[in-house]
């Protein structure tokens, strides 16, 4: 793509490729995809003047030394487009090759011409081309492609000629030898990474092992957390998710409700990570041994679930690492280390690692080496805490290794931060991505981010993971709006997000008291101390969450996102939307009434012609929620919501209603 | 750029650039400006942390060694700005660099700092970063590093020391010798044209020069278009643009309205180049000697204006080249050479060049000394024919070579083709290009394509150039509209674009007739015979297209195209725009009737905040068209245009209108 130069390319080069996609800038990050996935490519061919063009999707997994060709079909004003099926998890690279094809054109003005002079002087035109492509051809090809040009040569009548220049299967195998001496190939090859399912379809459950106790007052264990996994399983959950299991420091340890000083039961935060039991590779004793892991992944396994762990790369004071390797920590003029501090905010519990170290080769090796360990024992999904205080060179490194040895590994980024730098983030590799969601409640703000998330350029490699509340975050909305916000809350995130999570038991449990007023910090938070959850009592939403995801689980709609679009509804408390499979098969509708305190009533507008359905004939809507089935008919339908009885549906639409032409005697 | 890599990168380069504007495909076509611009260039910079960056804008004329560097200004969203001034034609490159500042993010949390032995502390760090920058810095300004630096060592009061650290002066002195060590540069060095005012701001003329002896039935010559030069300067025009002027070919020459067969007196079309007189490089001989045409060069100049070529590299059959370099052509095996053909239309008078030839190096090199051989005539302007129908690679190899040699030249491509192929033909080096604003007549249809073509992608290297007729399109707007018609296309062209141009006399005289119905080709076109034109005819548009220029040169708003925004008017065939310069300063609104049968009104809305105007008070309305005056208040005014007597207003805004407030007795 340099400069054309007299001496070193050649002039005749005459295709031209342009705007790839998917691209992420310009190929230098990977679009995102997963197994099975169509992957459609497009870009801009053309030449000058008149001439046909041929163009071929090249692609190939990582490390194949031979591109796959797939013949690319035009679209119209010069856009060109083919699919590859990606079948496994892995990195795959693709570009366009494009060249101007003699032949097509000359089967292009064959079929127009009509003078029989100028026809036969075609045909000894075409005849030459066809002699070439003999010569590349080989075998029983090359013989029929010889005698085809033979007789181009010899035929006289200008009808027959017409007849057996146009022939089409000489032509099919002429196509088979194009000369591509002059071929342009788009010179970045555009990398893909393919991920497994769970990539772009995940319920996740955040909990606190140390809560997980059946007695109160007791620390509780992995062996509890086996215990609760059926409870989690029947929620529907398919991902559960453990804030760090590490030994927790006891220098500095803060006490509950981050009160500075802790007391001597204090558990400390889960956090602050390291003491003289271990650090990253380490268990934190009262949660049990290694082998009590193993099982617990293994137990989780056979409830179709998978856990994840949190990565927080932080030491407490009296992480082992402090003293093995002091070069990874920044040292202050008075011989200490420099805790974490946001001036004059001081976080004396932690400190961050020094990545400008002169050892940052060792640092980095050893924090892969951490993903690695968890990786060894069987877990293939982390959540990485505050990646955006760390290098990005640092990630984009680490990830890649890490997804090297272990393709079907999994990465959600908690990085609640500046959009540039979540995006970076979700480029240089990770799989999912926090989103601003938890601060977006207004019908306007929710389609505004949805709309970008899912259409804007970020949709081909930031994958939203949707949370309605983290043990660091109590949204206003959720401290306010009552079991209604609850609902509404944990609705949006699942229909919303093929991915999405709750922190709970807290979520379930409608815990709703912040520490202090305006605060968005739990009161009592579990991040400093231990709770117990009354997880049978009455007022717990896990009927609705069970709903809700056999809803996503049953629906292939809801299990992505790039098909969510808003449809309109006269009321702005009321967001609707729809999303589809694939195929546009499965259609889910929701609505949902984002006022928590009053019944509101509107209009829905659908889109018939859009979704497929007969303008005519009524069609229903399945909440999948209430199990209600309601007959709509034509584009607008009433809809009204009840916050205290069911702030919203979430329709499964079903095209075709029963009639009488269904039966066989209408027939 | 690369994956992040142990051994070869150095893992501390912290700091991340994305997205620099302007950017064409990444950098690897230049954006275009004109001498003097303010090149103002943006990038999304940031890093991991809380750190502070510095990011700094590097800029160069190519073939410079050293950059120039600018500090850029954050803009909030990590989005970061900076702007160079580009003094003199030529090629620019520019990209951005970017570090982690210590000293900088040292100083932020300083001021923020409460705790006095935080402050001590902090005192110690930073007098250790100071110390280094004094190792970068030399003579005064290391002593006086080193002495701040031994000073915050020293000092103990935290109330003197917040002081002593956050100096204003010191600051600015360290802020010189940052430590780059660990700098990131955007990889992709971007390349800038600048081109001389003109490029951006030209009003063409095109003319038949054997159509302008001022005696009927004779051919006119250089020495007639020499004398017609002081009306079409008169008329505002300051490129007069001749379509080609080279010997015609006599072999299957065309006749009168394209006739197959010419007779002896027919002129032939001046497409068809090249006699036996000679060919691209040759004249007509009936048009003159190379002596007149150089007295037409400088004589234009003296009027204000530039001759500008018409290159059309195509031959016809009795080109000295096609016996000279038979093998720049494509030879049938009838042993005749292919001429042009679109089966089943040929165009037998039109050889092409074969630019797959053996020799596309001599040939290249020959087409391009075509233009040297003009350029050392003195002409600086080429308008080139059909170039979407030579290869792309020529055209970046050939305009490359020729801006390198003449910084000044500018190129006008004549494209009428499909979108993506005119946008590359822009990247490639064309200074301006033919647009469809031929066949965009509605409302809709001129909003949306001028929206695209001065907002959209295509902004930073596609330059409008606006005909509203050419030789070889006489539009039916025009054909059925009458004179409005013609003042109304004129108006769009000359105001929607800086760069516009008709083809005369057929346009000033209202020439509409048609060859035949249903078809844009002029009947008795200019093409194939010479035409005698009655230059004085009282239905002559010369006067107000004078008016037109003439606004065009007063008013800089008119020069450029960024500007340009759409204004609401509640009537489906009133347009209404406006245009301001870089300053705002001047501001131009232009309101036309686009029905030329009927008188048509309404209510034309302005954004007066964006304007600058005081919605108190009122403003001036001056039709620079009519001379009258209009006083309007407010956001909404009534505007009624009659097509017979005026389809247009363009209106200089005046901001202030002279009041009561306005005497020295009322202050």
């Amino acid at each position: 793509m340099a400069d054309a130069d007299l001496q070193t390319n050649d002039g005749r080069m005459r295709a031209v490729i342009e705007r790839i996609t998917p691209s992420v800038d310009n190929g230098r990050f990977a679009a995102k995809r997963i197994v099975g996935d169509a992957v459609v490519v497009e870009a801009d061919c053309f030449t000058d003047g008149h001439d046909s063009l041929a163009c071929v999707l090249l692609w190939r997994r990582e490390g194949e030394a031979a591109w796959h060709e797939t013949p690319m079909a035009p679209l119209g004003n010069d856009r060109w487009s083919a699919s590859f099926v990606a079948q496994s998890v892995g990195r795959y690279q693709y570009t366009v090759t494009a060249w101007v094809d003699h032949f097509l054109s000359w089967r292009h003005d064959f079929a127009r011409r009509v003078d029989g002079e100028d026809l036969r002087i075609a045909a000894l035109v075409g005849a030459g081309l066809i002699e070439e492509a003999a010569q590349r051809a080989g075998g029983e090809d090359r013989t029929r492609l010889t005698s085809w040009a033979a007789r181009l040569r010899a035929v006289l009548d200008p009808q027959l000629l017409k007849t057996l220049g146009l022939d089409e299967e000489f032509a099919a195998v002429a196509k088979r030898y194009p000369d591509r001496r002059f071929a342009t190939t788009y010179p970045v090859e555009h990398p893909l990474v393919v991920d497994r399912a769970r990539a772009r379809f995940s319920s996740w459950y955040e909990m606190f092992p140390r809560s997980a106790a059946a007695e109160p007052g007791r620390h509780g264990s992995l062996r509890d957390c086996e215990a609760r996994l059926p409870g989690i399983a029947k929620m529907g959950f398919d991902v559960l998710y453990l804030p760090p299991i590490h030994p927790i420091g006891r220098i500095n340890r803060k006490g509950a409700n981050n009160a500075l000083a802790a007391g001597p039961a204090d558990p400390g935060s889960p956090w602050a990570i390291g003491a003289a039991e271990g650090g990253h590779k380490a268990l934190h004793p009262e949660l049990g041994t290694m082998d009590d892991f193993r099982r617990l992944v293994a137990s989780a396994k056979t409830h179709g679930m998978e856990i994840a762990l949190d990565i927080a790369f932080q030491c407490a004071p009296d992480h082992p690492y402090v003293k093995a390797h002091p070069q990874w920590f920044r040292w202050r003029p008075d011989g200490t280390v420099q805790y974490a501090e946001n001036p004059p905010k001081k976080y004396q519990d932690i400190y961050p690692f020094e990545f400008e170290s002169d050892d940052w080769r060792g640092l980095w090796q050893e924090l892969a080496d951490v993903f690695r360990f968890w990786a060894g024992e069987g877990v293939r999904i982390f959540r990485v805490d505050n990646p955006h205080t760390k290098p990005f060179p640092f990630w984009e490194w680490a990830l890649a290794e890490l997804k090297r040895e272990y393709p079907e590994a999994l990465f959600l980024a908690e990085a609640f931060t500046r959009p540039r730098v979540m995006h970076r983030l979700a480029k240089l590799g990770f799989t999912q991505s926090y989103t601003y969601f938890t601060w977006r409640n207004a019908k306007h703000e929710l389609i505004e981010y949805f709309t970008e998330l899912t259409q804007g350029p970020g949709r081909e490699y930031f994958r939203p993971n949707i949370w309605p509340n983290t043990p660091d975050i109590l949204t206003e909305y959720l401290q306010f709006g009552g079991r209604p916000a609850f609902v509404v809350r944990l609705v949006l995130a699942a229909t919303l997000g093929a991915n999405y999570g709750i922190y709970g038991p807290a979520y379930e449990l409608l815990e709703a008291e912040p520490r202090d007023p305006g605060s968005e910090e739990y009161l009592n938070s579990e991040k400093y101390q231990i709770r117990q959850w009354d997880l049978g009592a009455p007022h717990s939403l896990s009927d609705l969450i069970a709903r809700v995801n056999s809803a996503r689980r049953d629906n292939p709609a809801l299990q992505s996102d790039a098909s969510l679009r808003f449809l309109p509804v006269d009321n702005d408390s009321l967001l609707c939307y729809a999303k589809s499979d694939a195929e546009q098969e499965n259609l889910v509708v929701t609505v949902v009434n984002l006022d928590p305190h009053h019944v509101q009533s509107g209009w829905v507008e659908l889109d018939l012609a859009a979704l497929g359905i007969d303008a005519h004939m009524p069609y229903q809507m399945h909440d999948l929620l209430s199990g209600a089935r309601f007959l709509w008919s034509g584009p607008r339908n009433f809809v009204q919501l009840d916050p205290q009885r069911a702030p919203a549906h979430v329709f499964a639409l079903r095209r075709k209603v029963r009639t009488e032409r269904n039966f066989d005697y209408f027939l």
